[in-house]
C-alpha cells in the first residue's frame, strides 16, 4: 500500500510524520484553551472534538470525544476504532466532498499545545530486549549472569508507577535518591549522578479483561503504541533493585509521545520476533508476526548546543512483542483496563551505535560518547532528550511525534520543593 | 481516652468493632440498590450520603458522599476529615438531640453487603517486617544472604498492580503461572501449587503530592489504614522475581477489609518503630511514634470445617511506619494520588505461632501446620482465609471488619476462562 492522498497538502510529502495513512490521537489546546481530542494529519491537528460536537462524525455509543482524552474512544471497543479511521479517512481523502465543511476544524500544529493524549490507568515496563537485557546484566551482574535464567522463557516485566508518565515537552527534574557505592560502607542521600534514558515504545491497552487472554486476543485488545523514554537513575536503581526490582530509580518520569499511532495505521509493518532461542510454552507463542519495522532514534541536545544522535536501532529487536507481554500480564487473572500502558523494555540493537540507553552507550559510564561540543556518560542537567520513531512505507512515513524532555537540576534541599 | 457512649447501644459493647471512637468508612448496598457510603456504629451501618442528600451531614466543598467510594472526601483534606468526625460523634453520642433524626439512616450491618471502600489509584507493595524479611530470604537466598544489604536503610517497596485490589469477601481463583522447579530443565505453565496469603496493613493516601514530602508531612497525608491480604503465588514468584521483582506472583488478588479506619481513630494506638539496628539518614527518620498497637490474627477455614487460628502478630512488629514508606515514596519526585494504597509489608513476630504467611508458618512447606482437620503447607481450593485486626482501648475496640477471601480451584483452562 502506497500513500493515501489527502486534500490536506502537507500530509502527502514523502517525509512528513503525518499522512493520511497514519491519523494518530492526541490532545492538543489553543491559546489557553480548554485541550480536546484531536488527529494528527500533514502539518494540522484535526479538532475532531468539534467535528463531533458539530455533527460531522458520529460515533456509536457516542459522544467519545467530549472528554480531553482518548480513553472512552478507546472503551467503545475496535469496531469503533475501526469506523472512527474510516470516517476521518473519507473526510480527508483527496477530493473528498467533505472538504468545506471538514477544513474550518484544521489547527495548525504549530499554534497547538499538545497534552497527555489519554489517561493512564496503570503502567507496566517490560525488559523484552534481549541486546539491552545482555548489556545491562553484564554490568550489574557480569556477563556470565547476564541474561536471567527465566528470560528467554518469559517477558519479564515489573509494574511502574502511572502517576509519573508525562507528554513530550515537560521538563524532567533530576532525582534525589539514596544511593551506594561500593567504596562507601553507608548509603547516602544525594542527587543522581547516573541519569539516564531508556529508548522504549509503548503500547497503549483499548480492552478491558478479566482472566487470562491468548496472544491473539492479546494483540486485539492493543489500541494503539506510543514512543516512551523511562527515565532511570541507574546509582539508586543499582542500590534498591534487590530483591523486588526497580522501584524510585524509575519513578520520577516516564515520557511518551504526543500521539498515539493506531495499530491499524501499523499493520503494513508487522514484523515477526527472531528466531526464538529456546522454544516458547504455548500460551505465549506468536500466530503470526506482532512487532513493527520501526525506525527508532535517540537525540541529545545539550542546553545552547547542537543536536547529536546518539544511536539508531529498530522496535523489530525486540525480543517478545506488546501482544506476548500482555498475555504474560494476564497469566495470574490480573485484570487488564482500558489504558494501561506497557513500555517494551529498552530498543538496543547489537551495535554499538544502536544501543537504547547511555548506561549502554557508554558502558556504565566507562566510555562516554562523544557528542557536538562535549562527551556524556550520563545525563547532564539542560540537556533536552528526544526520541523519534517512524515506519517506512512506499513514499510515506508513519510518526510519533517527537518524544522530548529537558533535565532540569536537581532540587537544592528537596524536601518541599514541589509545592 | 475511654469509650465514647453512643445511644446506638451495641456500638457500647466492650468487645465489638465499631464503637463511636471508630467510626469506619465503608461503602455498602442493601437488596441491589446502588451502593453508597456509609460508617460504621455497633451493629449498624450509618447511611452518611443519606445524612448528606438530607441535608443533616454538610462538609465543606461538598456534595462529597454522593459517589460509591470515599476518595471525594479523601480529596477533600485533613480538615474535611476532622469535621466529619466531629459532626458523626455529635449525631451519635448518648444523649445527642439529634437522634430522632439520625436514627432512620442507620441500616442493620447484616442487612447491608459491603463494597471497595475507595478506588485504589495505584497500589504499592512494602517488606518492611524484619522478621519476614529474614524469614523469606533465608529460604530463598539463604540465611548468610536473608537480609538484602538495603533493607535497613529504605523501605523497600515495589509497585503492585491497583487492578486487582478487592474487597473482603470476593472468591479468588488460584492463579496459573509459570514455574521451574529446582529438578526441572524447563519451566512448565500451570495452577499454582504454592498460592499463600501475606498478612498486611494498607494504609490510603488521602493527599495528593508533587514532590518529596518529609514523614512527618507523609503522615498527614495518610487518611486511614486497613487490613489487607497481598495473595502470593510463591512458585510464580520464585521463577520470575529475578531480576525485576514480584509480577504475576502478586497480580491475582489483594483482599482488603470493607473499612477503612481514619487516622484519628488510632491515634490513642501509636506507637514507635523499633530502635534502629543502623541510624537511617535523615529524611527518613521519624519525629514521633508512627506505627500502632493493633493485635492481628490469620485465620484458615476448610471448605466444610473448622476455623484454625494459623497466628497472632502486631503492627508494632513493622520495622518501618507507613509514613516512613510514604515518604519514601516520593523520594524521586513520583507525584502520589489520592487513593493510592501501600501495603505495609507481611507482619510477622519473632515466634512461629506470630508469622504472617504460609510461606515462614511452613517453611516453605517442609514443617505443614496442623489444623483442625488437617495439615497446611499452602492454601488449598475452598479454604477461607480471614485477617482479623483490632487496637485495644480501655473498654472499647477499633476494629476493620474480617479481611476474608474463599480460594477457587484454578479453571481447567484458563484462556478465556474468565469471560
Amino acid at each position: 500500500m502506497g500513500l493515501i492522498r489527502s486534500w490536506v497538502e502537507s500530509a502527502n510529502q514523502a517525509e512528513g510524520q503525518f499522512p493520511l495513512n497514519n491519523l494518530p490521537c492526541g490532545v492538543f489546546s489553543v491559546a489557553g484553551d480548554e485541550p480536546r481530542c484531536g488527529v494528527a494529519i500533514g502539518d494540522f491537528v484535526l479538532d475532531v472534538a468539534g467535528l463531533e460536537e458539530a455533527g460531522l462524525l458520529v460515533l456509536d455509543g457516542g459522544p467519545l470525544l467530549d472528554v480531553p482524552f482518548w480513553n472512552d474512544v478507546m472503551e467503545a471497543g475496535p469496531e469503533v476504532w475501526a469506523s472512527l479511521r474510516a470516517r476521518l479517512g473519507k473526510m480527508l481523502h483527496e477530493g473528498s466532498a467533505l472538504r468545506a465543511e471538514v477544513e474550518p476544524c484544521l489547527v495548525p500544529l504549530s499554534d497547538a499545545t499538545l497534552h497527555m493524549p489519554f489517561l493512564v490507568a496503570e503502567y507496566t515496563d517490560f525488559y523484552a530486549g534481549r541486546n539491552h537485557a545482555f548489556n545491562v546484566g553484564s554490568m550489574f551482574r557480569g556477563p556470565e549472569n547476564a541474561l536471567p535464567p527465566n528470560w528467554l522463557h518469559i517477558p519479564i516485566g515489573y509494574n511502574g508507577r502511572a502517576s509519573s508518565v508525562v507528554v513530550s515537552g515537560t521538563p524532567v527534574r533530576r532525582p534525589w535518591g539514596q544511593v551506594k557505592g561500593p567504596d562507601h560502607a553507608l548509603p547516602s542521600f544525594q542527587p543522581s549522578r547516573r541519569f539516564d534514558l531508556e529508548l522504549e515504545m509503548g503500547a497503549v491497552v483499548g480492552c478491558a479483561s478479566e482472566g487470562m487472554v491468548s496472544v491473539a486476543e492479546a494483540d486485539a485488545m492493543i489500541f494503539g503504541y506510543v514512543l516512551l523514554n523511562d527515565w532511570s537513575a541507574r546509582d539508586i536503581q543499582a542500590w534498591e533493585y534487590q530483591p523486588l526490582g526497580p522501584f524510585q530509580a524509575k519513578a520520577t518520569a516516564t515520557t511518551i509521545s504526543p500521539w498515539i499511532v493506531m495499530k491499524a495505521a501499523l499493520e503494513p509493518f508487522r514484523v515477526s520476533t527472531p528466531d526464538r532461542e529456546v522454544p516458547l510454552l504455548p500460551h505465549l507463542q506468536e500466530m503470526g508476526p506482532m512487532l513493527y519495522d520501526i525506525a527508532l532514534e535517540v537525540a541529545l541536545q545539550p542546553e545552547g548546543g547542537a543536536e547529536t544522535v546518539l544511536s539508531r536501532t529498530n522496535y523489530a529487536e525486540m525480543y517478545y512483542s506488546a501482544a506476548q507481554q500482555l498475555a504474560h500480564h494476564t497469566t495470574s487473572g490480573c485484570p487488564m483496563t482500558v489504558g494501561d500502558l506497557l513500555g517494551s523494555g529498552t530498543v538496543s540493537g547489537p551495535t554499538k551505535d544502536s544501543r537504547g540507553s547511555l548506561l549502554e552507550l557508554s558502558w556504565g559510564g566507562k566510555e562516554p560518547v562523544e557528542i557536538t561540543g562535549g562527551r556524556r556518560s550520563f545525563l547532564e542537567d539542560g540537556d533536552t532528550l528526544t526520541l523519534r520513531g517512524h515506519a517506512q512505507g512506499a513514499g510515506y512515513r508513519i510518526g510519533f511525534g517527537d518524544c522530548a524532555g529537558r533535565v532540569l537540576a536537581a532540587h537544592k534541599d528537596p524536601v518541599g520543593a514541589g509545592r
